[in-house]
């Protein structure tokens, strides 16, 4: 194509494609140049650049490769890619299923928002603000009846403690009392319209979040200091939760289950709900644990009275009155607002109570189990989902700027407010140093500020209680750890409950005394041979809600990943985000009962199981029998 | 065939076959004598009598339903039936499954024996009289070793408190602790080990139950009183379980599940064990429920520490010998001989037990519920199966025949001694005389004696307790209801704790306080108008275990089942002897947590729940992607 008087040349890897070489620069071939390169670097950099191209040159599709096979005619080797693509019918792989249709059959997928995209994000931000206008006004919701006036209680922002994001009222007992009666009552309804009929309520409920979504966002913003890809997230998952459910309901609590047994009888299991549920949810996934447990045990067929967090009761109640508009009986879904000590505390004595998914710290989920089991009669059903000291494990073969990108993830995002975030860096030793200078380096571009404000990498924590937790816990660390580094706080965050990102190296998991809910980090370095303790000291906190793993060697990541009694693994990325379906999300131990949310056994756990034995002998027996040909059908 | 001399007839039911009678009798005709003839009796002998036959005549293939069709070519419709039979390869049809292959390709059938046949019976008797010759020796089993020596127990014989069925050792303290210890240490090998091979370990022991099979019915029918068929059922119903959990951890706890999700991540969902177990079991069905929950809990890779009930040591010292004879390793299976109050207690006090399977009465389950919530540390696995107030509803379509058999089989049957049998029989007042008459007459029949006897249809009770018990609710009875039958103990009984059958009518369910776990029935007359109160009344028990329908209205059936709060329900049958995987058993409400023993649910009630998220992306990405190929598939 350059013809023979362009200047022109060729390069080759140093090491590589001999034989080309030699055509190439031979004066009776082409006689052109061809310049020998060789990638410089120490072996960090090496590795992955190797990596990349083995893969690359090893393809079975790749130029390189089929080169060397002697069976392939040239022409097809020699094939213009950009015509045989101009060839294609459909440029986009029909294979690859669209964001949308991920998840189909099943279901489908909630809808993102490219918002790093500036003439995406702007309308996105007017809307935001628009609905941040006004405070929102929220309260009880009792049989359909909002109660919104009243003894108000100011729902304060986080990042500002000037900005009131709403008031709310809370529930009185009488009210919740009349929740529960109403709750008994109408849930035998709800139970026999079935799973399907109940699935599409709830799939028009996720149809509804999406159609809501900025004024749910500028909610979770204001009372939950979330920034905006988080509160976009949270609708989301919220959205992914309704659909899994009614997925899920549509599947299992629709039609029975014949089971194989002797002719002559018809045995036929189903599922079924019929129960009063309280749904106790936190602060920090305002809209998606609150949906997600209320779409849940609705799903099943059961009866809610929703107790949302003291912080975040607007979010819950907006998620309310969709599910209500959507055409969720209010008899079987109620909103309970107030302080845990009190509503909560009355919810779960009620023996009307027949079980209780909770979301909080294990302190309250043990409270909750002594006070159900000090009830009279049935043994009630108790879901918890509690907290974890999740460690990462990382070892020299991985790859340290995915490290960097992970941990920040990890550890900082939402200010480490996530169940799921890294609390425990174990750095193999050898590599700990650049490791860390990699981390401490990335982490110095954090931006922390106004959640509002989409340059914001990290908000506020909840309120003023977590942030004296938080830094009495760094003080803590600060005499007994080496400090690696504490961020410093922009002055405009002195009106809210900002915690500064800071990392603590200490010697073993024996310095913590349990979940740090914030966005601290504790580094442990571990020698190369004792990755079996490692694993072992994880397990030892009793804890395991999620792991990370950074390594490139599989057969490390299957020692630690069959050793860790941990319910969430990660292998080579951050391990928070579970998404609903994919990670079914939930830990062992300490860290919660079972079942994982969002996964298959979640909804059989809120049921009740029936199997119905007829015989049908006593009219007429098996018709099937009669159309039975023996013989004939040899 | 007859030729025209010889004496025949015809005969025709009267109203049907009119032209071909006409045929028959007409003197241009076959000219020969025709009878006809009509049933006589009540309508209640005629319902039965004309379903019977209109389901005959109307079914496809019967030869009355051709000849209606003029489609037909005569030479069919007259073909000749033996012939046709003949020429059939195989006789069987074999599209109905023989027994032992009932349930496959899930699993093998457990064996049953005609012990109604005198020749297969009298082996059978031999032996199980061969096995009593000498008394059974038990103790506790912890890592494999046993101790049956020291301190030891008599085992009374129910039916005859002068015969020892054996002599059994409790376990000690300090012993018991080395047992939790040992299972804490070998349960992650074990669970490693996946569920393929655990199955293989447990259907060899279901194998060498049944070679097993006389001497654990033996012990049964001495030390618990159970009659041969009883006693054959319950080691029918251990190696069910056995089977069953065994092709559950096979099908779930061998590979894991691949989730769906976006491509460059591999999102794996597996169930797993790792957990002690306590399983803790009654002394009704000393060998199926002490089996099956151990089966479970192994099979979902935990290690258990069971603990027989201590009127039924020495059927579970053998179940223990067999299952580690086949092949369960001794550190994840131990044997806690001894009482409730003290060894069942430090069990489940000890926080190295993580979960608790139990099956018993009520008031033990909550006083479990609460040791466990009162301990430190993890919130631990409970499944609770407790009692019922079982009722049978029966409406005026019912059969009487029918409903006597199967009243007589849910009430009194293992004297009343099931968790599933039937307390309160519902009867419609229309037809409550002659239904009661009926009942009342067949019960004079049943034989009350020595288990081991064939004759025998009802032993003793499990205890003097149990006897005291019973007789103080029958006194009651006579004063506070109407004693409708109490049959008479024979003379040989009085060495045994026997309780003889009763009925006693009640004007409703406020007349019982709960469970009365005896060969006692109680009835209660309904107004055909008041089904539905009927049903509520049930359901307000607050007990929701086994339910039994008598009626050939469907939409009756259908009406209860739907409101019934109970777990099984069985309609125009029995309502005792559910079958592993085809009637999954258990209850809701004070009837117990759930899940279903012998059904989907259980394994994974006892299992934790693990994902593996996977950024292959890091490893080269999806290979399949390269293999895709678009455009030209299209």
């Amino acid at each position: 194509m350059a013809g023979g008087k362009a200047r022109y040349e060729f390069q080759r890897l140093h090491g590589m494609g001999e034989a080309l070489y030699r055509g190439v620069i031979a004066p009776d071939g082409l006689d052109r140049p061809a310049r020998i390169y060789a990638p410089v670097g120490s072996h960090e950099e090496l590795l992955a650049y190797l990596v990349r191209r083995l893969l690359e040159n090893g393809a079975n599709t790749s130029f390189v490769n089929r080169l060397a096979h002697d069976e392939l005619p040239v022409d097809e080797i020699v094939a213009d890619p950009v015509a045989r693509a101009a060839g294609f019918a459909d440029k986009r792989n029909p294979l690859i299923p669209r964001p949308p249709d991920l998840y189909r059959p099943q279901r489908r997928n909630s809808l993102g928002i490219p918002h790093w995209e500036i003439h995406w994000r702007r309308p996105l931000v007017n809307e935001l603000e628009g609905h941040l206008a006004e405070p929102f006004l929220a309260g009880p919701i009792v049989a359909g009846g909002t109660r919104r006036g009243g003894d108000q209680r100011p729902v304060v922002s986080p990042h500002d403690n000037r900005v009131e994001g709403g008031r709310c009222r809370d529930i009185a007992a009488g009210l919740l009392t009349s929740g529960l009666a109403a709750a008994k009552q109408g849930v035998a309804d709800w139970d026999r319209r079935g799973g399907a009929a109940r699935a599409e309520i709830l799939e028009r409920a996720a149809d509804l979040f999406e159609n809501d979504r900025s004024r749910l966002m500028a909610v979770m913003i204001r009372e939950a200091g979330k920034t905006i890809p988080n509160a976009l997230g949270d609708v989301r998952e919220a959205a992914d939760f309704l659909r899994y459910y009614a997925a899920e309901a549509r599947a299992h609590f629709a039609e029975p289950t014949a089971l194989q047994g002797p002719t002559g009888e018809r045995n036929d299991y189903s599922l079924g709900g019929g129960r009063v549920f309280a749904c106790i949810s936190p602060w920090n996934f305002p809209l998606a644990i609150f949906t997600g447990q209320a779409a849940a045990a609705l799903a099943a067929g059961n009866a809610v009275v929703a107790k949302p967090a003291e912080q975040t009761p607007l979010t819950a109640f907006r998620a309310v009155q969709l599910l209500l508009q959507a055409g969720v009986p209010g008899e079987v879904l109620h909103l309970a607002t107030g302080p845990g000590e009190t509503v909560g505390a009355e919810l779960v004595a009620d023996p009307r109570t027949e079980g209780v998914v909770f979301t909080g710290s294990n302190r309250t989920a043990a409270t909750i189990a002594r006070a159900l089991a000090a009830r009279e009669g049935p043994i009630a059903t108790l879901i918890a989902e509690t907290g974890g000291v999740n460690a990462m494990i990382v070892d020299s073969s991985a790859l340290p700027e995915q490290v960097a990108r992970d941990v920040l993830a990890s550890a900082f995002d939402s200010a480490g407010q996530r169940c799921s975030a890294l609390r425990v860096l174990f750095l193999q030793e050898d590599v700990a140093a650049p490791m860390l200078a990699m981390i401490l380096g990335a982490m110095e571009e954090l931006r922390i500020g106004d959640p509002l404000d989409y340059e914001t990498d990290i908000g506020p924590v909840i309120d003023a209680d977590a942030k004296r937790t938080l830094d009495a816990h760094k003080a803590k660390m600060r005499g007994d750890a080496r400090e690696l580094i504490e961020l410093s706080l922009p002055p405009e965050s002195r009106y809210g409950t900002y915690v500064a990102p800071a990392v603590y190296e200490i010697d073993g998991l024996a310095a913590l005394e349990g979940e740090v809910f914030g966005p601290i980090l504790h580094v442990v370095r571990y020698a190369a041979g004792r990755l079996g303790e490692v694993v072992e000291a994880v397990n030892a906190t009793g804890y395991g809600l999620t792991l990370g793993i950074h390594t490139r060697i599989e057969e490390t990541a299957d020692f630690i990943a069959e050793r860790a009694r941990v319910g969430n693994i990660y292998v080579n990325r951050n391990q928070i985000g579970a998404v609903v379906g994919v990670q079914p999300f939930g830990g062992m131990g300490l860290s919660g009962t079972g079942p994982k949310a969002g996964g298959p056994r979640y909804l059989p756990r809120l049921a009740v199981e029936k199997v119905r034995s007829t015989d049908i002998t006593a009219s007429g027996g098996n018709a099937a029998l009669f159309s039975l040909r023996p013989g004939e059908e040899d």
